[in-house]
């Protein structure tokens, strides 16, 4: 789509590394992305190999371009530095204390910019998607696991050691369900994908639902949210507990927040049958009232390509 | 202490209008209050004979005064908009839309501010208090109710309707006990005065210890605390209870917003036996390493003037 562009357009580069694959795109002042490319990471090459195959794939679609990116912005989730550029810990990628920003500004002799990938969704959603114009939003990215970032008075939060925004280690139940963080009753321990495949796993031996339906594989939210609709109760009470959950961890996030808008993404939240009209209307009974005066709860809008567009445009920001 | 101010310091009065008294000061540039007064707020005069009598009272405390303030800062607990000076709703004063701004301003011919109360005693905090130099704090007040305020990347955080920072009213759980706000499980509702209070008074019938230390009265927080100090097992619950619960609110405070100092003030906060030891230790196991990297959990400094010297140093601002 590289003819698209006009010689008068400026262009940055996104990148959104996850532990499976890596996306990039030329994206223009508008939010549009042009050129656009998806490989494997490969984790197993390592940091150095991962980050100068990178380097080549940006080369390449730079040369599709008719003028020079701007600058570049790599998101990816983990421990970063957006002013040293080092990725202190990224455990999808396995890294500890890399270079990144410094290593890929010396292959491409372009300004790096690295931010938090959940951060980065939330910028696109915020500059180009279903947070325009608004300067208090918080957006909730209910996926394999569950992360947020928070918009206030007009500005992204990043928080004292770059961490804000971890919405999905809210406790929403007193000495509730096991997170993977080590935590009792975290938001994401209810309604992220991991945790209903593992209540699904827990107590499926003798659910002919999900047995029939995950084939012998090992039960994924996936095969869950498909027996819900197909009336396995097992299912439906698990993505209840799910849903209830996401109303509780919604209504923490209006009090304390109080934004205008609460955007909801992520592939399993956009999963969950029904799930956006049941948090609008439990939020609305269970939150402050006072909270609540210009509020809307509405899905996140650019999906998957919210990570690459967020990481160019907070680039040149 | 007027005799103390020297003739160039320039000073603002701050005022805090709760439903039982009101306080007025005259603070300097430093933070220091200087005059300082407090009556009873007769609720039952209504809005007008209460902004008069206030006016009158802030006047005799400018005579005092070398130099006239630079401008009037009002804290108070309810919905207003800060733009308007109008009162929308302020429960404990029986306020509704109260042109308070405009009509105090009329009265003095000084520039009027309004601030939501318990945000006026993080400004105080963060600007001479538990949170100097810091740019992320978050203080959580625990008195007969629980309220909050944040500071993000330098700024005071109001939200979208003027109403952030109500972290009492975080769920915290799931279909827990019943809040005054309507809810289920709000921090509130285990960890308030009024809350804690609730609790004894349901279960208390054949409490030796309660219904001695309370010599008939109803039961109150101070109640509890006493007989939980006095080793009463039923009020040594209650309290554990509270505190397990501010625990899980304070995981979700730094894990959501990072910030490097969490200021813990209010009364009954102050009087939990061990509260900030415990609550330090529950929150480094529970809360994300990554997001402790810069915390400390710290008393508030200011106590009760906090109110007065935040509003009158936020007029100025």
């Amino acid at each position: 789509m590289a003819n698209e562009s006009s010689a008068n357009e400026s262009f940055s580069i996104g990148v959104d590394i996850g532990g499976t694959k890596i996306a990039i795109a030329s994206v223009d002042s508008q939010g549009k992305m042009h050129s656009h490319k998806i490989y494997p990471t490969q984790v197993e090459r390592g940091s150095e190999a991962i980050i100068k195959s990178l380097a080549e794939n940006i080369r390449e679609i730079c040369n599709e371009m008719k003028v020079a990116p701007e600058a570049v912005g790599v998101g990816l989730a983990g421990q970063i530095s957006e002013k040293s550029g080092i990725v202190h810990f990224a455990p999808n990628l396995n890294w500890t204390q890399v270079h990144f920003g410094e290593l890929l500004q010396n292959e491409l002799q372009l300004p790096v910019k690295l931010i938090n990938d959940v951060r980065a969704a939330t910028w696109a959603e915020w500059k180009y998607g279903a947070g325009m114009g608004q300067n208090d939003l918080v957006c909730l990215f209910i996926g394999t696991g569950i992360g947020g970032g928070i918009v206030s008075d007009g500005r992204l939060l990043t928080g004292s050691s770059n961490c804000a925004g971890e919405l999905g280690h809210m406790t929403i139940a007193l000495n509730g369900l096991r997170c993977t963080c080590g935590n009792l009753g975290c938001l994401e321990a209810f309604a992220g994908g991991w945790a209903v495949a593992r209540q699904a796993q827990e107590s499926t031996k003798d659910n002919q639902f999900l047995l029939r339906l995950s084939e012998g594989q090992k039960i994924n939210a996936r095969h869950i949210v498909e027996a819900a609709l197909q009336g396995d109760p097992l299912s439906n009470q698990i993505l209840n507990l799910a849903t209830d959950a996401l109303i509780a961890g919604c209504t923490t996030i209006v009090n304390g927040l109080n934004p205008s808008r609460l955007i909801i993404g992520g592939g399993f939240g956009h999963a969950i049958p029904g799930l956006l009209p049941r948090l609008q209307e439990g939020v609305r009974l269970s939150a402050l009232i006072a909270a609540q005066t210009a509020l809307e709860i509405i899905p996140a809008q650019l999906k998957n390509d919210a990570g690459v567009i967020g990481a160019a445009n907070y680039a040149r920001s």
